[in-house]
């Protein structure tokens, strides 16, 4: 296992951690053509984006490109213009659906993906490549799910980004508010329980993977952000009447239903 | 101890667990003169202004009577007028932040209040009785907080109100969504991780608690709600722009002094 990374100090800890065996010596190392079977692109959107352009002209017939993205219809997109086609690698592109709000090596966890969904968009007929990934996967504890770009996009807007975007409004709204208040501030610390742990937790979520998702499913989030909004606005005009109880009864039957 | 409940099988559950030594045969049995020291209203805010009323012509100088109630404002006016002059007995407004999405004595969790803030409303010179109250909660692990209660209720609408109404927005939301759509709904309990259990977990609180809180605590409440709605809309109207980078930075800010 070959890694390569941006930042040498998470290359020598995946390296300490033997989570890579070797560290390629710079992100042109990457570019050898036959270096490998396997090629896993585990970076922010357009990173991948971008290696998906270098790697194509270098990478032959029977390798296999792979990511881990978080959106995959402009990979999917891209893919389809480099990839799957007779004399050009394979291109499977994939999504784990887990993660902690911060990353790096060291925070890497061999339990991660235990009972995960790892989503997969299948562009091409597979191969014994993508056939060793699949078991790869599945021997990582996750279960694969086979699904179409644009159905992920939308699908992950709903369970995944919007939750984010919330997460991060309401922690910005929350440092806002009490910015010059250190009293109130204080009272926030020793006052707030799980409720508000569990809601501003994805505040910590880091920009730099959130602005890829945003730029790369805009249409889809925009979607579901002006809907809570209409929501919320329809729950304040509401605090004092019967309509109160009717979207508590529906949330309560959201709950009820979903488990996991 | 003595408890009642208005569901027998709450009162046979609380028997069961030890949580109370006896049960009370009715209601109005709990409005005997000289019943107890120490009477503990936990029930919804609307029920325990109604407990106010009944219990303060039969108790008396000496004994106390505080509550649980998750707003203070409408009780500490109420009890302004009703207790805590010569003769009466003494009301001690109170609040735990900890708590469970679903109620119930089976529910009961004697670390439940451990490392939980125990707000108080003191309203008038403390005694004999409110100092052993205090010891008591002391001893079930909390941090007393004493507090005003305008101060309390804008507080919680900022740290449970909101949280609480902005999981069963959502709750909702994703209910309406995918109510008619089996597979979608399936995809959403495959896909769904950490991110959407977490925000969406408080949208199994009942309607029975919050109506009170949403009667008592309007206004808060709702500046709390449009405050967010207006975020959302500005992070949704910048999705492709540099201030998403400016609010994950505040979110980020937030989250790295919030740490309870």
């Amino acid at each position: 296992m070959l890694g390569w990374d941006p930042d040498p100090k998470e290359l020598a800890a995946a390296l300490r951690l033997g989570a890579v065996n070797q560290v390629l010596p710079s992100r042109e190392a990457a570019l050898s053509p036959g270096l490998a079977d396997v090629y896993v692109l585990s970076c922010p959107v357009l990173p991948i984006l971008d290696w998906m352009h270098r790697l194509a002209p270098v990478l032959t017939e029977g390798q296999l490109v792979t990511d881990v993205g978080s959106t995959k219809l402009a990979i999917a997109e891209l893919a389809a213009t480099l990839f799957n086609r007779p004399g050009q690698a394979h291109f499977l592109p994939g999504h784990p659906m887990a993660g902690k709000e911060s990353g790096g090596a060291a925070m890497a966890d061999a339990q991660l993906f235990r009972g995960a969904a790892w989503l997969f968009v299948p562009l091409a007929e597979e191969n014994v490549s993508t056939q060793r990934w699949r078991k790869l996967v599945q021997a990582m504890g996750a279960h694969a799910t086979d699904m179409q770009a644009v159905i992920h996009d939308e699908l992950c807007a709903w369970v995944s980004h919007l939750p984010q975007l919330l997460s991060t409004s309401l922690s910005a709204l929350l440092e806002d508010t009490f910015a010059d208040d250190p009293e109130g501030r204080a009272a926030l610390q020793a006052v707030g329980g799980r409720a508000l742990r569990e809601t501003t937790r994805l505040g910590s979520s880091p920009y730099s993977m959130w602005r890829d998702v945003a730029l790369t499913n805009t249409e889809p989030i925009a979607a579901t952000l002006l809907a809570l909004e209409q929501r919320l606005a329809h729950l304040r005009e509401h605090l004092r009447t019967p309509e109160l109880r009717a979207e508590f009864e529906r949330a309560n039957q959201f709950r009820s239903r979903f488990r996991s």
